[in-house]
């Protein structure tokens, strides 16, 4: 587990935070026991999967280090456990876990922006793969879930991250020293996205047409 | 075709059933012609396709070795032929279709579970792998076909390929020979999936909530 | 920007037209600006993406040449300041759209195939990329929008890329000159898209059963 620094700390909270919201989904969709631990695992891992498809980093990142999967699994189990016992919770106290998740967010998507900044990515490429590392696995829950991916319709989360990713490019192409520069997004994201939790924004949206299906 | 040993056969049968299972699935979701043969493709060639991509095993193994392709194919056209005739057909007598499927499960798990141990994965990696192997093409289908993956909700069946994968990389690991190991999973597999067909077997399932798209 | 040749115009128009696409969709299925952005950028990369990952050519080809992410990053801000002035324009007057849209998927399909030729792949191999490369940023346009994709229900599409890549691997197959080949190819999809745009050409569909989702 990546706890020798801060920023593992971070990361090893998002990833609770991920699994979590994964679980919870599953929860409200009425999937089964393992649907829970699948959507966990996945919310958790599916966008660092991503990104390192992209990279051409493989095998994947959770292949290697696998403590993700364990946190993800330990925590489906307990979103299990805790929706079996209180039904209602899982959709009435959702604070704590909002703000764990925008703690997740900061962290997986500093932490993809400057893994693609290492593997010799450039700026916009880079902030692209941050993101797809912060906001994919919540893209991935939903599709699973059959529900339109949440990022795309509604509060401002995706664009806290790309906020985030381009100020750490920026500060990288300036020169700060990387430990500086990702604080500093870190601290972007969660102000951004907390600030829209609180206060509800959100970018403007169009108006569904009455079928989008045909 | 991987016709020299038994194993083989079943890989063949299982990707009939597979496609089978994506033609049926297209059939009953309205789609046109050529939508019974990519999903019929999909579904068998799904699986693999995404162990493949994580293992970074690529060009993906249909495209070293396109039998599951052909096979594939040529199962699409058929489904087409007999959906045509029988439009019932598809929707009543599926029995002898989900006891193919089940061997299909067994033999892509089992498969997908050695390959990721030859290629140097820890124990639940490969796990992992083998369930995504054997139950990935079904979660492409349905999302395909924009229905709920049945595996997340329904009857037990990841959770056979689960047990199955899992007794394999004990046995491994407790040094028993390969071929003795893949028959004791595809066995523990096929029993666990058939006997939850033929019981209605399925792990319990949270109560959907009133709204689950906000 | 591939504009030396000709078939570097295709590609660029194409991918205005498929990032109007995506950035179409997302209007009408009420997303964010975000959303239209990511629409737009993702219908025009996405299928090149599937074809680079398939093949192994990692990283894909837009973190390499960034150039499409550029040209659908400006179209989706159009699309939004259109969209915003003119609410009915996106679904009234789609046909010069639908036209460009044909030329991406004459463009996008034939690069696909003739890049998977130049990777060592087999005929049939080359094909079936060809054809993701052209058709796969609608399907994930269409799940990403919580829609059933369109090339699976609705008008010859993916048909007339299915047609012109084989053309193409004959003429390859045949020894004729790669860039006839390729014209030939193009003009091949072209008609057959067009053709099917104009007279509303379709596939048989199935009827759809009652409950497609149990």
């Amino acid at each position: 587990m990546p706890t020798t620094d801060p920023f593992g700390l971070l990361e090893i909270v998002g990833t609770i935070a991920f699994a979590v919201s994964g679980g919870a989904v599953a929860v409200r969709a009425g999937m089964d026991w393992l649907g829970v631990i699948v959507l966990a695992v996945v919310t958790a891992v599916g966008g660092g999967t991503l990104r390192d498809l992209l990279l051409g980093q493989v095998p994947v990142s959770w292949m290697v280090h696998p403590w993700p999967l364990a946190v993800a699994l330990v925590t489906g189990v307990l979103v299990i456990l805790i929706a079996s016992r209180r039904p209602h919770l899982a959709m009435d106290s959702l604070s704590p876990v909002l703000v764990a998740d925008a703690i997740g967010l900061a962290a997986f998507t500093v932490g993809g922006t400057q893994a693609s900044l290492i593997a010799g990515q450039i700026g916009v490429v880079a902030v692209i793969l941050g993101v797809v590392t912060g906001a994919g696995g919540g893209v991935i829950r939903d599709l699973l879930a059959s529900q339109r991916p949440l990022i795309l319709v509604g509060q401002i989360y995706a664009l806290a991250a790309l906020g985030g990713a381009t100020l750490l490019v920026l500060l990288d192409t300036w020169g700060l020293p990387a430990v500086g520069a990702r604080w500093a997004a870190v601290a972007v994201i969660l102000a951004v996205r907390l600030a829209a939790i609180r206060w509800d924004w959100a970018l403007p949206r169009f108006t569904p047409a009455k079928t989008s299906q045909p």
